[in-house]
């Protein structure tokens, strides 16, 4: 039973006699049912986003409920196991806890290798930068571009740290995709469908933050963009949407995660950084979302934020990070989760009886 | 004064002198006041985006206040009076008032004539049109492209209506600039950055929807992008933004119309069909909006919405569209505007002595 | 069929026997109705708030759908035609729109009196004015009370204007009831549901704002309450809902007056000046809400509102509110209301032949 | 410096000179500061709400900017160490986790005293019970009133466990007061002022739920309203914003917590329940809260919910309410926080060296 069509109590025999005869042309099996004051109509087969517009227009319908999602291949119901994916010998999603860090744009090499090796010391797995930066304001800092990419790669290499940064136009999806290990797909680009397509097109990981106003749906529906390219390799991340409150840059959505993990199959990361727009929250905000049994974090880190041309205000210090690392790997631990450590699953710290942390 | 850095009560004489030193060394003029409890440093000077998150950061700062708006070229201080455009002689913005419609998606060369037709007859001045849809799910309808793009151009010179598509990747921005008189800018890439350097390239006139989730000053900034390109020829329009109201399927802010033309020069629209989501609300709505002082409505109408691909339960029929035109004419001139009727301005139609409408 | 319980397409046997025994058990017929891959339950009786919820919890179920609204006096169902009230002579709902106006707070008898004698020439039919003002603030101004009351009763007589004012504890009801002849509930008090019992043991009319985050059912829930003690005299007033915007004091949501209408019999107004916060933006609200359609508008306005004491920067001077009164009348005329005026059904103004008006 | 006047580019002298003349008046000292575009004027002093409110609307000025918050009592500045209530023995506050729990409703002895007696055992250390419970629906179950407040004492004192229950009427305020150890104020009487006032006059603990859209500032002013009575002892309670997201019944916006802890000395707890809508989610977000930093959460459980007269799909079972209990107590500790078990501060189980928990 994929769509049913409830029947306005005025509705005449005729009205229902037209639902059910257009629920046929439309491909699907009809299936009414009286009841003591109401009629429904119950649509079987697979349905198209359309046929549901247009049967809500029939004279006497009330409303058309969908009963199956849209999204198809991001379900559990198409794939029930959590996905891990393989990034460089990293594992993400399941049990792996990861922690994505480094500067929010790439300024110089020398604050890209410093901060990428505190990080990397102090337990992230995986390098962040951005080189293309999407900014509101067409007066703002927009990244290194092309010279950035490639620091970033080099950071990686000598850090053994698999990369991420963000691409903003399909046009550069070729270019960003020699340098980079994952591409991220920012809020403001959630629904760029072009874009979308084109990093499906492509084998490497795909990080999709969740817009604005994006419902959960919508991310989903984002996500099946990619995967119906054929690249099945992605990973979601809340990071923050727009209410009313105005103490914090977004307001955090912490129980996106355990929802998009009931509905759909990919790991679920959380941006504690964007959300809060400033550093003293960044470490709440990041056990918050750990402790609700997100698969990771993605934070921003900068060793001199008052200088930073881009977001300084929510970037942590090295100094914090280690100290947040550590609770971050408690917590994993308490919610049956383990932090991959170091870029490598044979490196993953487990708790020893005693209770200590070892490698 | 840009920008105002209030210290805070426990701040120390040297988190002052470090205040004043940083604004200088930003190439700004400090103006330290103490006052009774706090010491307040003005900036002045032309700021720049990131000064203002530096200045946050430093010790004993609590809040930095900026006083000039961020977006320049958009504003009412850089250009005060109302921005008028002169599209293939129809005049848009100012008192004139200009109502958008057509089918949401070019479907065939049959509804899309037989539509624009009617709705030229009602009294619209622009036809629009979507060759190019973005849709939430890959498995919807996505529009005929190129091939509509041809069916829309030819609908414009029959009729003589100047014509409205939808861009959407910047690749794009030259073919469809081939056949329309005006690009759209969906809500979804209200923020897509280099679409919007993209057709501020042009000297054709952008259309630039609100995003779901955009501030007033969000949707100005993206205008601003636009118009640093030395494209001036930029048309806002609200559309309903995403709230916790479930009744429609946006919220119509219908207060951003004064809001914008309090700020800015630019003409305001508004979409009534979008932010309803039902062909009912859709006449009540774009009233209203008028009945604000929108410079326009966009309106999708159609001939045989229960068989649209896209859209069809927010389409209006034409038979109701001439009613709501009426409507919109009256209301227009109580608020003193005018509509541009039949493309042309020398065809606007006056409001006799006797109190009827004449051409 | 006022549910619908939707299985999981892996629900056995007997969780569906399970969920039929229930819907029986509590007092309702159950049908249900096997499809390809999943069963649906529709359940038929009037059911409570309770059964939905406890049905939803049941092995195998997906979902519990209601199909049938949880108001019923409030709603078109049960009244088709439009409510419309007497007070005093005015009549409130259907084709009149009345405008409520004069002053946030009662001040003094002098503004009050002014003000009140200003909106009646320019064409208010009642009057408005705050004895008891709820702030956030405990250290705000909280109103004259008692002797505000006395005021206002004095006004009304005075001008012979029908008064409305706050009440905003059930202990107030009794007091407030001898002085008024209209009952507000303001938006904070909206789900004070022991308030609202009280205002519907009486038999003076009740006006009830939206709450700030309140859905449309919300609000006519709380009409239902009203309605359920016997009272049936409810006008309902949209005055901006909390989003994101901080350009406005609150959103209005125009659309709520189409929607509310569609469903509910009791008249709708709007307060634009709770909605805008600023003076500027009222008119254009104001004059939105009328093409909309609502049966009228709450307005502030103050001879002197700079030293107001309560939400001075959003009353209208009264020389503007007689041009806003002029728009207004002939906005309602086009969208087939026609404007009280003066506080008489017999002194409505109708346009003459010529296009003028007259009384 | 409590307010500054921004004043408009184009503003005269004599608009300065009168912004500075109404500033005295108000019993302010001015602070006039000449920039090279636009002039400021400081205003000094103890500042009233209405004294911003009409300053905004004098001529020439451009904004009010209030540099001081609206509330003293409530403020770190006020008071600066946590604010840590005794009661009955429990300590609430700075480094003291406790956990509130309890059915929804009272519904019966039978499982009112189960369920207080599993939570115990659990390692709650307060017991909740609503006996007025407010209802959206005026069809809804209302709770069991007195005698339910009976059954909550009796459980109160056979468990040796604290209480809290709801008040929603100030006529309430002395029986609920005589029977309960805490008064609970709901989220839709989060703005009901004379409610605060009469819990305010009373010398038991208030237990203050933030509004489903009320900002950090509105709730922080509605603790004030309690503390301005003489009433020190109040709790503040994050239990969801209403928001667009549809996949839980509210949004639980977790980084409330870090932000009002900053500004304020009042214990903050989380409603995981009221949040999620949902039980699965509810242990999710508990964590998160703790981990947030959360001084406890309030979390309903109950032995049958599919039997329950309100809010069953959000209870969780006692079973799961044991391992939850469980978790809570790790990440307490692992951010510095600790559990209250069992209703005594001597009580509290520390971690042993070995890594397990005992008391």
């Amino acid at each position: 039973m994929d769509m049913i069509v409830v029947m306005k109590a005025s509705a005449a025999a005729a009205d229902i006699d037209r639902v059910v005869e257009r629920v046929r042309e439309l491909g699907l099996v009809a299936h009414p049912s009286k009841g003591e004051f109401r009629t429904i109509v119950g649509a079987i087969g697979q349905k198209t986003p359309e046929a549901q517009e247009q049967l809500e227009q029939l004279p006497g319908v009330d409303e058309v409920m969908a009963i199956t999602q849209p999204y198809k291949l991001a379900s559990r119901e198409f794939h029930e196991a959590d996905t891990i994916l393989d990034i460089k010998g990293i594992r993400v999603g399941g049990p792996h806890v990861n922690i994505i860090a480094g500067p929010c744009a790439i300024e110089s090499r020398e604050i890209l290798f410093g901060v990428g090796k505190a990080v990397k010391e102090a337990g992230a797995s995986i390098l962040r930068g951005g080189a293309y930066k999407p900014r509101t304001s067409p007066y703002s800092y927009k990244g290194m571009g092309k010279e950035g990419l490639e620091l970033l790669q080099q950071a990686g290499q000598e850090l053994d740290m698999p990369t991420i940064t963000e691409v903003v136009d399909p046009r550069d999806v070729e270019i960003v995709g020699e340098y980079t290990d994952i591409f991220q797909i920012g809020a403001r680009n959630m629904q760029n469908f072009n874009l979308l397509l084109e990093v499906g097109k492509t084998d490497k990981p795909v990080f999709i933050k969740r817009g604005l106003a994006a419902s959960i749906t919508d991310l989903l529906m984002s996500a099946e963009y990619v995967l119906s390219q054929g690249n099945h390799r992605v990973i979601l991340c809340e990071r923050g949407i727009r209410t009313f409150c105005e103490e914090t840059r977004f307001t955090l959505d912490v129980s996106a995660v355990p929802v998009i993990q009931e509905r759909c199959h990919l790991p679920v990361f959380i941006d504690p950084s964007h959300a809060a727009g400033k550093r003293d929250l960044v470490p709440h905000l990041a056990l918050a979302g750990i402790a609700a049994g997100a698969a990771g974090a993605i934070v921003e880190v900068h060793s001199c934020p008052e200088r930073a041309l881009c977001d300084g205000p929510q970037a942590v210090l090295p100094m914090n990070f280690v100290k947040l690392m550590e609770q971050i790997r408690q917590i994993a631990e308490i919610v049956d989760h383990r932090v991959t450590l170091w870029g490598r699953e044979d490196a993953v710290v487990r708790r020893s009886a005693g209770g200590g942390w070892a490698t």
